[in-house]
């Protein structure tokens, strides 16, 4: 089952960072940059080991997607000449990956994408929950 | 009324583009990269005039927030060395500035920092509805 038209596929490969929106207790939208990699039918996030106020495994981010297991992210070219300007949104459900077997593939997808997470002890799904968002829906935008 | 510490406001400052989060009509996140300018006790976001599917006051995002007028914007820096990554959220309820004075002040705030809108015929706010977000939350983070 692919998911991905090549040329959102490769704009999200070809990209490092993304922006993950979730939704809060109060309803509340929330944000933040995130890595992420992918597979043909889905895009994978771990709560990583970068330096947190708390355990990784209580992030605000896991704790909403828990709540409202609804997901969108995005990643865009910002220029100073706007005729540049793009982006790709990807927005479906999230499900996370607990299941260990399952969790070391997608585990090494990211590692694979990102050098910095090789160095750093993920492979316990409970201190390093990993999720799945399945792209039901797949915006592109460009100002060409 | 100061809204933003100083440390914050030139983070916000420094940079160009953010991302804004709104939940959709279902309960899922939408996000999508926006300009945006600050004065003290808010951030405004307008409805331009990049192009668009359809006109730019029926926008996903201004329908979501006109159904549910709470956001989220996340300005940050990537950085292949990890020890550099820094964000900034934004969190806070958003309403239209829908008075003609009021949205000219705010558009002109817009202008003094990206010249591109100063081309764009955007003065009609109907045709471009401007909002502004207030920060009653805000997050700090970095890796260093």
């Amino acid at each position: 089952m692919a998911s991905w038209t090549s040329e959102v596929r490769s704009f999200l490969e070809s990209h490092r960072v993304g922006r993950l929106a979730t939704v809060g207790r109060d309803g509340t939208p929330h944000v933040v940059p995130v890595c992420y990699a992918l597979d043909d039918a889905a895009l994978y996030v771990i709560a990583d080991a970068k330096p947190k106020r708390g355990p990784a495994n209580r992030l605000a981010r896991l704790q909403n997607l828990r709540r409202t297991p609804r997901a969108a992210l995005v990643v865009d070219d910002y220029d100073e000449d706007w005729r540049q300007l793009r982006w790709a949104m990807v927005r479906g459900p999230v499900d996370f990956v607990d299941d260990p077997p399952a969790h070391a593939v997608a585990l090494a997808l990211l590692r694979a994408r990102y050098p910095q997470y090789r160095a750093m002890p993920l492979d316990d799904p409970d201190a390093h929950p990993l999720f799945r968002l399945v792209p039901e829906r797949v915006l592109v935008w460009s100002a060409a």
